[in-house]
């Protein structure tokens, strides 16, 4: 545990490289992760009490706060470590060996088989994942520790929404009612005083989160446990709107840029970064091997588009698309491990024409891959067509699907529209044709939607879809500031998220306008991160507010480092402060830059404080309730605080102690 | 008129720079304004029909869209110019001359002296300026060209509000009324066209927020024109909430860092990326000279919080505070020509103690001032007690007020607490005071505030306040993200201007960690004003969508040129696209680096839309309502599209004739 930090956090400027130096940079980078956590903070693990499982938290440290002299000796203020929640898996634990040649370690793989109903199979299922893993010359691309595939018994159902479904509470379950639990992690190590500010925010503490709570959930179809049984690195996570509310991260190599080692680290940068899940877009070439590195590596969800790549195999002609190639790409990802497909099952031929009069016309690439393929053929998708064989196919590995928003609006002026709306009509269909099948479901949304139509999108979901959660890409509330439509679209996606949407894909900077690189992924993350949490907060989540608090205080006491710590983003708010105060005797200042040593608003406040005590204790006294102030009044009352003249003289004494915890 | 980056709106960094360095490169910078407007931009201006005024807007060309053939050539379709509201002035007026030494042109002069009713005087009223104004020491500093110092003739009142409720329409209405209507210069120059895409979005165009309007707006109080007599170079702009939200940037500088240069420099760049009303909060030495340059070269408002430089008048001491101190310092500012003042006058001796169990007390530096000086003194502050007094003095020079909300809160825990909304009904019956005196008011507000609760903040202003403009901070949604404050805070401050807040206060990313430098200001302004447009969007301001539609357009069409020059920061936009797709030929180029040359789904719909042409005029017909396609049906309808498999054929047309306008 350290106050530094670490190096596998930093970002290294990486402009004017060439493509074969930023492959370098992230082969480095990928072979060099460290284990090391965020400044401070410390790996700990919550043990279950149904299942003999860990559940992985950060708590991170705090200095004591000086609360008064005894004699000679200050007295500190113990300032209890914060629990937050943490998606970065084994990349953060210490304890693990991190080869990303191998993977990571198995944390499902007892517990699925255990379940006794699934088998390893001898060969591939996929005719193209076959000839891909017999075609020598991919060697050299290929993920060397291929695990052996699995998949459900003949005649079994192994999703979590099945086992939900008979009453069961498995390790997944109650895995995530720990760890959204980050109220009752507190409580079991100490509850959060706030002596010296004379608060206590215990009160939504005693709210729990339980197992059979996430089951019932899981059950009704209200949230969703993206786990595929061929992805038993994951840690367990939960997607409802009952629950934290989470960010998904976008990656991916496109024709125009690519490698795999890039994409395995901006997994892994993903991750650290706090994605809850992570889809991989690739639409270049080898998607099916660098597929296979990002889920070996990924301790999150993975989740993809399967007819980017069915396109690929058919050369980019929509035309040749059919349900065989489909079918055979569903399985090979599928089979290596994918949690949850985006399939655009709603586009439907008769609400083509609806868009053509849009502004924006069809936007999603998945949409208009679709309406292609019906308008070539005049006839409906063979994802809508055989969408119950893509249910059975599904509940054998616990694929989750995410019925993708087709039609969503590509502008402020087509939001809401009829293509819109019509097509969310038929994903609530989709969506009990699916539960049948006891295939998880969620509801992917928009987009673009000025901010007072957002809450219709929110009703109409929950209403047309039977309460599946809600998954939406911002929405962008304007469309004037390219480079800009992260900021644009968190201000749409912390609404949505206090409406109910249960996961929010963050929006980058270069959205509209490149490729992400590593920086922008890192401020899409945290600029998510945000909304969701300001999400949370205005939904009344147990325990959110409990990182603020930590973080209030302790800017409002200069504990500098803990500020910075407590922070979604350490390095950044590290690195700004040093900006303007960048030496070490900075970080114990009893002031900031804005105001500077000869005055400071926080420290007045302390005076404050302590005049109140003071009156409350009958110290002194004051007409406080005087009524008879008028605003025309001239006349003072006396001035008998002498005492409190004299407690404010003392401004620069040090209020923290540095290094403790 | 050029489509290149003006050098005017580029920076170069300067980390690691000297202080001396620093101040150098900004007297390079104002010493060389080019006076060039934004990339393919044009000045314009509308002429008045009541006063003879010219109202300045800027207007962004745009490129033709290739819509068909004829024969041999192409069919191109003319895009409209688009005008946009412009606080960048002279600035960027080619026929302007800039000379940050001379300062601005008296736009309004003429106006006030055609009103007579003020007089110069002989001498500055205020002790302190006079003082300044005898010391030699300081000619170094000072601005040479100091005009005369106007006040109102005796007896008389010179706000415009009190022409507003006389019935007279000022040419400052007029300016705005024209300013605010972009709706309606658009009508004035053509209907914005949608042709190609079958849209017409001229409906809201015919509301016109006509000069009566804002008249009777500011009769009523609920707008305010902030336009000291000693500010004639301001072009007249207006803060209410029936009009486009405006956002403030905060400037100064501290005891920690500054000069003059660097000063006018950020107000500049300010009103380049669109502040409406800037406020210098400088705490160091030289205000007095610093806020002769501000004004002296500002087209934009000028907000200062007069308790800052009394108390450094009084060595920082709040203790030596006094009426006499801090009423000087109003003449000596509101003769300067500071357009509004801030002043904490709600701040009374029993709401202290209210914040003493606050988990962040008081943080607004105003507020702990008056509360200290409250406490010492044991009675209400001076600011309080002599309001009336200091409505007689800001009607003579037409400063309006903004009460200055001293016990926000300071983090989510203290939101909307008793202290606050205390101070919030005292604001509320000084409004009346101030109305009584035809002195113009708004007041500010918070500040930390979770979502769920900041529409009771909007409510509660509305209410108490007698609907007088709300001006916030914000507010930040949460507290977990330094660094990103201008984040957390643009999702709070876009939801207040949805709910009726008519100024929002800009943050930058270094809220809380640091003085803003150049480029934070803009990435302050940038945010704020993609968050007040998307207010503006969910409000429904006439004509605001205009703007977002044609930037769609351009998108939607691959005008690459003009999506970036429609949008707030062109410069970003542009080189976010350099990064992937660096040459000119991408600039052009009918596909973008998401998914590259090979499939595009912008490109698809295009098909879409022809498909659709096809099926409205008869020459294809399909059974598109057809109800009987059911989840189970398997059997396709017959494939009739051939001419649409042959229209699609053709990808790579190119679809803009770039350098057109």
């Amino acid at each position: 545990m350290s106050t530094n930090i670490n190096s596998t956090l930093k970002t290294t400027p990486r402009d004017g490289l060439s493509r074969r130096e930023s492959r370098q940079a992230a082969i480095d980078y990928i072979h060099n992760l460290n284990n090391e956590s965020y400044p401070n903070s410390e790996k700990i693990f919550i043990e279950g009490e149904i299942h003999p499982i860990k559940v992985a938290m950060r708590q991170i440290h705090q200095d004591d706060t000086l609360v008064g002299d005894s004699e000679d000796a200050p007295i500190f203020e113990k300032n209890e470590p914060i629990p937050v929640y943490d998606a970065s898996g084994p990349y953060t634990d210490p304890n693990q060996k991190i080869d990303v040649h191998r993977g990571l370690s198995s944390l499902r793989e007892t517990w699925i088989s255990a379940r006794d109903d699934v088998e390893a199979l001898t060969n591939v299922s996929s005719q193209f994942a076959q000839s891909r893993l017999n075609d020598d010359s991919l060697d050299e691309l290929r993920f060397k520790h291929l695990p052996k595939t699995l998949r459900a018994k003949k005649g079994h159902c192994v999703s979590q929404m099945h086992y939900a479904r008979k009453g069961i509470i498995t390790p997944e379950m109650e895995y995530i009612a720990i760890r959204e639990n980050i109220g009752r992690a507190r409580v079991k190590s100490k509850a959060l005083h706030f002596q010296h500010a004379g608060h206590s925010f215990g009160a939504n503490l005693q709210q729990q989160i339980s197992p059979e709570f996430v089951r019932e959930e899981v059950a009704a179809g209200r949230a969703i446990i993206p786990a595929n049984i061929n992805h038993p690195e994951l840690e367990p996570m939960i997607i409802g709107r009952n629950f934290l509310i989470k960010v998904n991260a976008n990656i991916g190599n496109s024709s125009v840029s690519s490698s795999i080692e890039e994409e395995v680290e901006k997994l892994v940068w993903s991750t650290l970064w706090g994605g809850d899940t992570v889809m991989d877009l690739s639409t270049g070439r080898n998607i099916h091997e660098t597929r296979e590195w990002i889920i070996r590596n990924s301790p999150v969800p993975i989740g993809t588009v399967p007819i980017y790549q069915a396109l690929e195999k058919v050369n980019g002609v929509v035309e040749d698309l059919s349900w065989t190639i489909f079918r055979d790409t569903l399985i090979e990802q599928a089979e290596q491990g994918v949690d949850y497909f985006t399939i655009h099952a709603g586009v439907l031929l008769r609400f083509v024409p609806l868009t053509a009069k849009r502004l924006t016309g069809i936007v999603s690439r998945g949409g208009s891959i679709m309406a292609k393929w019906c308008l070539t053929y005049h006839k409906e998708s063979f994802i809508y067509v055989h969408f119950r064989e893509i249910c059975e196919l599904c509940q054998q590995y616990d694929v989750s699907l995410s019925l993708g928003d087709g039609l969503r609006p590509g502008s402020i002026a087509d939001a809401n529209d009829e293509a819109q709306f019509a097509e969310l009509e038929i994903l609530g269909e989709l969506t009990n044709v699916a539960w049948e099948y006891d295939v998880q479901v969620m509801i992917e949304g928009p987009g673009h939607v000025p901010m007072q139509m957002i809450k219709e999108n929110m009703d109409k979901q929950l209403t047309e879809c039977f309460d599946a959660p809600f998954y939406t890409l911002g929405p962008l509330t304007t469309d004037v500031s390219p480079g800009y439509d992260h900021i644009t679209s968190a201000i749409g996606a912390a609404q949505i998220g206090w409406y109910g949407c249960a996961m929010l894909c963050y929006v980058t900077p270069k959205e509209h306008l490149g490729l992400p690189n590593k920086d922008d992924v890192k401020i899409g993350l945290i600029t998510y991160k945000l909304a969701a949490h300001a999400g949370d907060l205005a939904k009344g989540h147990p325990g959110a507010q409990i990182r603020d608090n930590a973080l209030s205080k302790a800017r409002f006491e200069f504990r500098w480092n803990d500020q910075f710590n407590l922070g979604l983003d350490p390095v950044t708010a590290r690195e700004y402060h040093d900006q303007t105060l960048p030496k070490e005797s900075g970080k114990v200042a009893h002031f900031c830059s804005m105001c500077g040593p000869k005055f400071c608003s926080m420290k007045i406040t302390q005076d404050v404080r302590d005049f109140s005590a003071k009156l409350d204790s009958g110290e002194i006294s004051v007409r406080l309730l005087d009524e008879t102030i008028k605003i025309t009044a001239r006349e003072g009352m006396a001035a008998k605080a002498k005492e409190f003249n004299q407690s404010g003289a003392q401004i620069y004494q040090p209020v923290t102690k540095v290094g403790s915890a």
